[in-house]
């Protein structure tokens, strides 16, 4: 292929990323392992600062490992809950914020900060862009998950020390992301939390001048 | 369009990532402001945490602007240089780090660390989720550029204290990325750092079990 994409093309493009959700209602159907195979390529194809492709993952599948998240899941949702006043805290006790439950396959993601490779270009006065280089790859697995009709959810409603504690990772690795992946229950263009009531889009984005 | 794709266009999205290169040498050529925005628009479309939308985006316009940013990776590509030994020294001395001097559009990209939208959903515990927001957004329409045939160079040799200082943001903005925006002068599926032997690419993607 060239290198060079069509105005057909670009719409299809543009649908993808519109039809993109963060996803908490899977089916349990397991993921067929070339399925999920050819989506993880998109980490080898991703940027990274330096080319340092930081970026570790974990497969959590032992019953053990992922009652362990779980539970922290539950922990800090019920602390993020108490944080809510009123009528949020209403609305908030009806999200469904995580399919940590049902997801048929689960990542937790993980940046190296200490990796070599790359030799520190790009990250000497900025040395969180390594974590940024994995949250880069995150948004290109996500797409090539969603052309294949899958969803990803992203669960941030974690204690971030105590999951990397419990799975038992180098000291040097920072949590970026835990990734529950399967075929969603429903498919959508509105974002569940519009859906829910508890956020919307906003329909213009603005640039500033300088 | 009903959220399905097919083989064919799964292919050519595996293409776009695989020509989606970090561009550093630019034609001057102006970029059409159809064209921008339409590809802006992925930013609209991006996932962020609790629908929160913490992008802020400055574009770099004048030349008092423009030089403030240029000195600022001049004096932190010198220090960065500094810290490299031997052969190491030898090749990031040749190596071209930022297309700031020629690229038509530049953009300043920011995470308001303060924002009250999405009332504070999956970032009590995971503030950083807010910058990585912003970065999955940069990604997408990173990707929406390639479509277009356009190149995106994102610089993170700088002083990011410094840049937000010298652009006069709200102290609550974080300093996420400096987008170089314009036509490649070459087009490659090779990283430019490793055309130029400063690192290479991991062959294989490694996930360990749990």
């Amino acid at each position: 292929m060239s290198g060079q994409f069509s105005p057909a093309f670009r719409e299809e493009l543009a649908a993808l990323m519109r039809w993109r959700r963060d996803v908490r209602r899977f089916r349990t159907t397991p993921v067929p392992a070339d399925v999920l195979a050819r989506s993880l390529d998109s980490f080898r194809l991703a940027p990274s600062v330096g080319l340092s492709e930081p970026w570790r993952i974990l497969r959590v599948e032992t019953a053990t490992a992922r009652d362990l998240c779980q539970q922290n899941f539950r922990d800090t949702n019920a602390l993020a809950l108490d944080g809510q006043d009123g009528t949020s805290a209403q609305v908030y006790s009806r999200l469904k914020l995580s399919g940590m439950a049902e997801a048929p396959t689960q990542l937790a993601v993980f940046c190296d900060t200490a990796t070599t490779k790359g030799r520190g270009l790009g990250a000497a006065t900025m040395p969180e862009t390594r974590a940024y280089s994995v949250v880069g790859a995150i948004t290109l697995f996500w797409l090539a998950l969603r052309a294949e009709g899958l969803g990803l959810g992203w669960v941030s409603i974690l204690d971030p020390a105590r999951l990397a504690r419990d799975l038992d990772v180098p000291t040097d690795w920072q949590f970026i992301a835990y990734l529950c992946i399967g075929w969603p229950e429903q498919e959508d263009t509105v974002p569940e939390l519009e859906r829910e009531g508890w956020e919307t889009r906003s329909s213009a984005l603005q640039l500033e001048l300088r």
